[in-house]
């Protein structure tokens, strides 16, 4: 596997981090990474996650440094190394105060899901069998994550909520990682109508790398994904996409027992608990960036298309869309 | 009262907050002020307390800004704005986890005083029979106030454990609110052993004007005030010295309960609860800055020491103070 340029960007990952993973996103040409801070975290375990942030932004200086800003997605560039960018799966570390939001964005959180995968204060989450779509503090959150520059993440909403959420903000808003439902069917994927209201809005769509989003599983081949990505991009165009691979590297199984339970579920453990899926072959780390590369140039995309999607269309939207909005007091 | 120019200090207030003392810090001419956010409280009740202030640095903007850098310092005297410098009195506020200095200071606190009246997991108050001087952890504080930037304040310590810390801080650190022992007597005030070492480590005192420091409590002269003011700067020189006043505007007694006792203690209440003292009628709020002034000039000083003291000494070494210090990665 060849070293390709640096610039790309991983729209979301959540992998048991190491020096070892920073290492592969270099050798991946990695600039940036969204990562996944908490889930089911309330707001001060939260903090606990966020200070071993700070202490690994310390420790591995010299491949990472903190993604808040545009300055900072540009220095990673710059100094070869890998921007890491902060992101919560859930609100429950907003608790109920609106004020938590801005207190997050100042300890470097920069996108946040209004929903994982159940009811939230904000809105429904896709599980639920009915959704009610953005609720008054949600609509609260929206305006002011639009103000002071968190990107809104809707990957696990319910489809009304995320379309009330499109409609509702200002600002774009993204789907970090997810795959279209008309690839894999499923209420977790991106139905044409919402796909179709994202790009409208100036959005951003990731493609999940997570063998559950993906049509065959861990069998889905290289030219299945490069060609749905093809579709895709004849529907909404190139600009509009980008990856995020859901990477949820050298977890263990337990991680994904808190992903899917938290604290509010105890199911019945007869069957023994739930094991992450194997990654395709073409996709194990970051490094699978370049896989994806020759794919897209396969499946006949233009060498700055493949630039686009990979790497420059997440660099313009991240830019934008972190910037404090209006007459900021600071 | 004539309103004086702008630029001048307040080193420390505790007020109850509103928007008639954001008014009259304006009336006053105080470009900034360092206000106290938390006595006993641990870290979720403090980020609540930053909370507060967000709002009201929204709610007020055209009064009060937060004052977190020199820019922020410079901005609130070009745009005839306070600047509000947060500050914790107590570390408790950092729990028992080094990483959470930082955290704190994302969050905007520029100032920790190492020890309230009590032992603390990083010193001893000025309370204790015995002082053991700076702790392990202590010391790791210490260092990373430095690194990051967060002025060390020392009003509360004992003896031993300030100057333990002015010997194994880097940077200058401040008393920000205290007289010296020579003119009122007491544990609390500051000896001339500790004025010595303070001052030619380069650090900052301010006088403060709470009636319980002053030589003959709310019946204290201006007169007597500046005199001794005057003889401190004969021993020290003016560029060490500034004022801060400890004002507890509006603060109802249960306030001076809970500096006092916290959740610590539950004294008996036989004779009653503390009531704050009443303030010398030369400093009932912030506007009595322009009667010290006078004084001060009476007491013989040029205006330009009398500058300096009320205003540019503190302006100064907050900037220096609030700098990161070699190589963030910030």
């Amino acid at each position: 596997m060849t070293a390709p340029r640096a610039g790309w960007v991983d729209g979301m990952q959540y992998c048991n981090w190491s020096r070892r993973i920073f290492e592969q996103m270099r050798e991946a040409g990695l600039s940036a990474v969204h990562a996944t801070v908490a889930y089911h975290e309330g707001f001060r375990p939260t903090v606990d996650k966020i200070v071993a942030w700070n202490w690994r932004f310390r420790d591995h200086a010299d491949l990472i440094i903190p993604g808040r800003s545009a300055a900072d997605l540009m220095r990673a560039l710059s100094s070869n190394r890998t921007a890491i960018i902060l992101g919560l799966q859930n609100p429950l570390p907003i608790e109920d105060d609106l004020g938590l939001v801005a207190v997050l964005h100042e300890l470097g959180i920069r996108v946040m899901q209004l929903t994982y995968n159940n009811q939230s204060l904000l809105g429904c989450g896709w599980t639920e069998a009915e959704d009610s779509g953005l609720t008054k503090f949600g609509r609260e959150v929206v305006r002011e994550m639009n103000r002071i520059g968190m990107l809104i993440d809707l990957s696990h909403a319910g489809e009304r909520t995320a379309l009330d959420t499109i409609a509702a903000s200002q600002r774009p808003v993204a789907i970090t990682h997810a795959t279209p439902a008309s690839w894999r069917e499923g209420k977790r994927q991106v139905s044409d109508t919402l796909l179709k209201a994202l790009a409208d809005s100036g959005g951003m769509l990731g493609f999940s790398l997570y063998p559950y989003h993906l049509r065959d599983g861990s069998a889905t081949t290289l030219s299945s994904f490069c060609e749905m990505v093809a579709r895709t991009a004849e529907s909404v165009g190139v600009v509009h996409l980008g990856i995020g691979s859901d990477l949820c590297q050298d977890q263990p199984d337990e991680a994904l027992l808190w992903m899917r339970e938290g604290k509010w579920l105890r199911a019945d453990r007869g069957q023994g608990k739930p094991e992450f899926p194997a990654q395709p072959p073409w996709f194990e780390d970051s490094r699978g960036f370049a896989n994806i590369a020759g794919g897209l140039r396969d499946a006949g995309f233009a060498a700055a298309d493949v630039e686009a999607m990979l790497g420059t269309n997440w660099q313009r939207f991240f830019r934008a869309a972190f910037r404090p909005w209006g007459e900021g007091e600071r």
